[in-house]
C-alpha cells in the first residue's frame, strides 16, 4: 500500500468540523468521498493531523491514507480537487514512507485567531474572522500574553472534553499583531487541548478592551481552573494554519 | 423632508441582486424593510446609483432616501446595521441637500472584476473571484484593452436587455495588474451598458489565455455587435467599488 500526504485548505462555515458523524456535512467525510471515487476502494480512511472543530477554518491542515492507485501525487490532487465541493481543496499531495502517520507525527501546529474590532464588520470577511464591539488594546493583549509561552499545564484553557493525561503543552510561539481592523493571535505549540485557542482568544479579547487587567493572564494560567479564564472566542475566527513535522 | 445619503458594502452571492422582485431576497428590499424598522415609516424607498445584477458585490454602492426621522445620520448608520444581516453593511451615512440623487447625479462609477488564474483556488475567496483554468497572460491584457479607453460606442459589449438609447460611454480609467494569483481588472466609466464589465472581463480572458490575439479587442469594438465579443464572465468576480459624484 502506498501513503500519501495530502495539504488542505477549508471553509469551515458550512462543516460540521472534522470528523464523520452520521447526519451531519463533515469535512472527513466529504473528502474520503472525494478519494474513493478517484480510486474505486471501497473504504478509504484518512487520518488527520488532529480534529477542527464545526466552523472552524483550515489552510493548511494535513492527512494521511492508503491507497493501491496508480496514480501520481500530482494527479490525485488533481482528480481529487475536481471531486470536492468548492468549500474545501487540496493544496499539496506528496508520496511518504510507509511509516508516515499525519496524526503522530505532528510535531507542532500553528493556529491563527482572526478579530475586527472596526465599527463596520466587512460583509466579505464575516465568515472568516469574530467581531469586537471594543477597540481592543494590542499591546496590553501582547503584554498579558507574555506568561502563556513557553511549557505549561493549560487546564485553565481547555474545556472538559475530551479528558486528556496532561494538560501539559509547551508554547513555542505566540503573537498578537494589528492589521489595521484586524488582529492576528498566532499560537503555534508541540499540542492543543480542546478549546485551547479560543479560550485564549477569548481571554486576551477581555484584556484588549480593558475588562481585565493584563496580570490577570498568568493568575489564570495559574490556577489551572478553566472557570477562571475568558469566554470561548466563536468558531468562525480560527484557522489551523499549518501542521509542522520536522522536528 | 431630509435626504440621506449611504454607502453600502454587500456579499451578492445570496442576493437575487439589487432591484426588489416579489419572491426573491434582494438588497434593496433588504435595506428598504431595515430602515423602515428604524424610522417607523410605512414605505421607504431607496434610491440606488445603479442595479447590480444577482451575484454581484458591491464594495461602495451609494443610495439616498428621504425620511422625517430626527436621528442623526451616525445613528442612522449604526441602527440600521444593527437590523441588517451579515450580508449587507451600512459603511458611511450623510446629510445630503434636498436635490441630491444618488442615480441621476452619478458622475463615474468604478467597478472591479477579480480572476483567479493559480492551480488551486481558494476556499476563502470562491465567493469573491472567477477562476480560470488557464494562466493569463496579464501584459497581452492591457495591450488588448488600451482601444476600450476614452469615448466608443460599446454595443459589442452589452447584452440586449434593457435597450437604451445610446451604447456610447467614456471609460475614463481601466487597468489591469496582478497580485500574486489573482488579477484585477478595474474599469471606471461615466456609465456602463448591462453586463459591459462581464463582457470586457471574458474577451480580455479569452486574450489572456492565447485563445484570441490582442488586436481583436479593438476589431471587437469597432464591429458594434455583440457576438463578436467574449462570453460575460460569471458574477461572483464583479465589484461596484466607488461611484463619484463630483465631476
Amino acid at each position: 500500500m502506498r501513503n500519501i500526504k495530502l495539504t488542505l485548505s477549508y471553509d469551515g462555515t458550512d462543516f460540521a468540523g472534522w470528523q464523520t458523524q452520521p447526519g451531519f456535512r463533515t469535512v472527513q467525510e466529504t473528502l474520503e468521498q472525494a478519494i474513493a471515487k478517484l480510486t474505486g476502494e471501497p473504504r478509504v480512511r484518512v487520518n488527520a493531523s488532529g480534529r477542527t472543530d464545526t466552523g472552524v477554518h483550515a489552510v493548511g491542515q494535513v492527512v494521511n491514507f492508503r491507497t493501491t492507485t496508480v496514480h501520481s501525487p500530482e494527479v490525485i490532487a488533481r482528480a481529487v480537487n475536481a471531486r470536492l465541493p468548492a468549500d474545501v481543496v487540496v493544496r499539496d499531495a506528496a508520496e511518504m514512507p510507509e511509516a508516515f502517520d499525519a496524526n503522530r507525527d505532528a510535531k507542532r501546529k500553528l493556529y491563527r485567531y482572526v478579530i475586527h474590532d472596526g465599527p463596520v464588520p466587512s460583509p466579505f470577511l464575516r465568515r472568516y474572522c469574530t467581531s469586537s464591539r471594543h477597540v481592543l488594546d494590542v499591546a496590553a493583549m501582547r503584554r498579558a500574553a507574555e506568561p502563556l509561552k513557553g511549557k505549561h499545564d493549560f487546564h485553565s484553557f481547555e474545556t472538559e472534553w475530551p479528558n486528556r493525561k496532561t494538560s501539559v503543552r509547551t508554547i513555542t510561539h505566540l503573537s498578537v499583531n494589528r492589521f489595521g481592523e484586524y488582529i492576528w493571535l498566532d499560537v503555534e505549540a508541540d499540542g492543543f487541548l480542546y478549546n485551547m485557542v479560543r479560550s485564549i482568544a477569548g481571554t486576551l479579547m477581555n484584556v484588549g478592551r480593558g475588562h481585565w487587567h493584563e496580570s490577570q493572564v498568568a493568575a489564570i494560567l495559574q490556577a489551572e481552573d478553566r472557570i477562571q479564564a475568558g469566554p470561548t472566542a466563536p468558531a468562525s475566527g480560527l484557522f489551523l494554519m499549518r501542521v509542522s513535522y520536522e522536528r
